[in-house]
């Protein structure tokens, strides 16, 4: 992890300080996690996000667990517990069981706390390196849409937030985007509000912001409109989950878009890195399970008073029954290519496979 | 007029008044319009709002005009400025166009007031019979999808409002759905929340919840995956404009949810009085010109405090920057038929020229 932003570090005492990801954009203030219980409410209750994070926070929350108590049933208790709290993400079942192999195959003399951080903390740079390889290639992509169509600048639309609160250092969706930037590329981005807990305005417009890129709230109706009137070059979004043969679970809504850039001619990528594949899954669309969650989060929403006090406030009427998906599965026919540390990829079982199965 | 709920009447004054819409769900006020620049304001801040209530309102504003000032010049004025005061509606011009006609034609001893009221009710009327044969064809078409598919009860998806508060008095796209209550069919509603200014949240749920009509609020990202898993019988939604070739300008959103139903094998119906045909404009994705609003739209929402009251909230980063377009063009071939007074017509130009230019 070296990025110039983080979502999450280690304190002085060695436990996990986390920036709450639930107050942003109005106020940036950060908890510790002490425990594992604190990581599994953290992740239930978004207060981290995005797939990598999470996945790292799993990790990190078994070495908690560890730091805890070093009983290798409480450990195992609580690594179930954690591997439950947000049932879409992969990432988070297989950093959590990386760390139960760990822990189980130590040898009798290894300080299972020292082992433990050293796993969680390899986990998270990993990632950093795939982020820092997602950036480059995705951001050969827009190049290479650029020459192609002879623009010497380009609008990406982007759904949810896949950016470095998501994943350690650049993200998956948005690290093409900072990648840009560093190579000077004058680029503008889309965003998607991503109702109903609006990520995208809330943390993907707030992290764009710190880094100066030039770019524009949209409600998540409006992208099919900008795409008709040729106004966006490429989308690229992030995943929670790629099935064997290329369906894509992301946040609700991005099934929308990729069938309004695949009617616009409009090239359509998922940024992951390869933790994101299940090869368990073979038909994505049928079998990848869909979180639902709150009818609150659709029904209140957060928002700055007149008063600059964070308030909330409910937005339809109080008995209204309202459903909340969290997810959605683009189909792989739909998608252009995965963007990964290993290179593109097309969406289909076989690319897949020769790519990631060797 | 005859219906049991209706958005505008005419007080005892000879004014006109209208539910406010900016505040439904929250409170059920209303407002007078004692002149032709209030009818101006009410369709500019969408106090009413709807393609065939705008057209109304039009109408009864250039009677207030009247009632104001017989001066044709000034009336002539005023028409002019209520024709301009909001781009996409078809209907608005088409309503006000009439009443300058017939005020263009008054005989010398025609007493302008008289004529222009009974012009202006007279446009309303037909709206009102309209939507009951709307309702009727609409019902129709319920009824043969669940035939087809052996079930005794049919979800629909809607978008944004388009039922009394839009067109008196069962609305276009709702009509079908208050008709099938009226023949004790068992009908489920998907209401999308329609961002950015939630009037599927705010107007619709409201009003199928005064009807006692079983529905859920949904986020507009949702539709897709809810049509994925089978959840959706049928689409039905209003418009503001159809071109001559079948392409459909309705609220922004209306084409993702288009393209959702087509990729799924969904029919995607949409609910208008001919009066929404524009026959000058004959390629609607090219053509139909698209309003754009404040960006305020989309960085505020207003909603119910914990203390009740109502209060607008900021929910993005006060500098962010955002579009707000109005509308979208769903194109002919994505739509199954218009719902029309005279039945169903198929969305190419042969089938409109014949069923409406006779």
């Amino acid at each position: 992890m070296n990025g110039q932003y983080k979502a999450f570090w280690i304190d002085n005492n060695g436990f996990v300080e986390v920036i709450d990801q639930t107050k942003l954009p109005f106020l940036e203030e950060t908890i510790v996690l002490k425990n594992a219980d604190d990581a599994i409410r953290a992740i239930k209750d978004m207060i981290v996000r995005g797939a990598g994070v999470i996945g790292n926070i799993g990790a990190l929350g078994v070495y908690l667990a560890v730091k805890e108590n070093q009983d290798l049933k409480y450990i195992v208790k609580k690594i179930k517990q954690i591997r439950e709290s947000r049932p879409t993400a992969v990432n988070l079942m297989w950093a959590v069981d990386l760390m139960l192999e760990k822990i189980l195959n130590a040898n009798k003399n290894d300080d299972l706390l020292e082992l433990s951080f050293a796993q969680a903390i390899k986990i998270c740079d990993e990632d950093s390196k795939r982020s820092t390889l997602i950036a480059k290639y995705g951001c050969d992509v827009l190049e290479k849409i650029m020459k192609e169509k002879g623009k010497t600048s380009i609008n990406v639309l982007t759904h949810c937030n896949a950016g470095w609160l998501a994943i350690v250092d650049d993200g998956s969706a948005l690290a093409p985007i900072y990648e840009a930037k560093r190579r000077g590329i004058e680029i503008h981005v889309y965003v998607d509000e991503t109702r109903p807990r609006n990520q995208g305005a809330n943390l993907t417009a707030w992290e764009l912001s710190k880094d100066e890129i030039n770019h524009t709230i949209i409600p998540d109706n409006t992208g099919g409109y900008l795409m008709q009137q040729g106004l966006v070059d490429v989308c690229i979004v992030g995943a929670d989950r790629v099935s064997a043969n290329g369906d894509v679970a992301n946040k609700i809504g991005t099934y929308l878009k990729a069938l309004a850039a695949y009617d616009n001619n409009i090239p359509f990528y998922v940024a992951i890195p390869e933790g994101t594949l299940d090869f368990e899954i073979k038909d994505g669309v049928k079998d990848i399970p869909i979180e639902t969650r709150s009818e609150d989060e659709v029904k209140y929403i957060k928002g700055l008073n007149k008063q600059g006090i964070v308030e909330e406030v409910l937005i339809t009427l109080k008995d209204s029954k309202a459903v909340n998906y969290g997810f959605d599965i683009t189909p792989a026919r739909l998608v252009t290519a995965l963007i990964t540390e290993k290179g593109l990829c097309k969406t289909n079982e076989k690319s897949i496979k020769e790519k990631f199965k060797q």
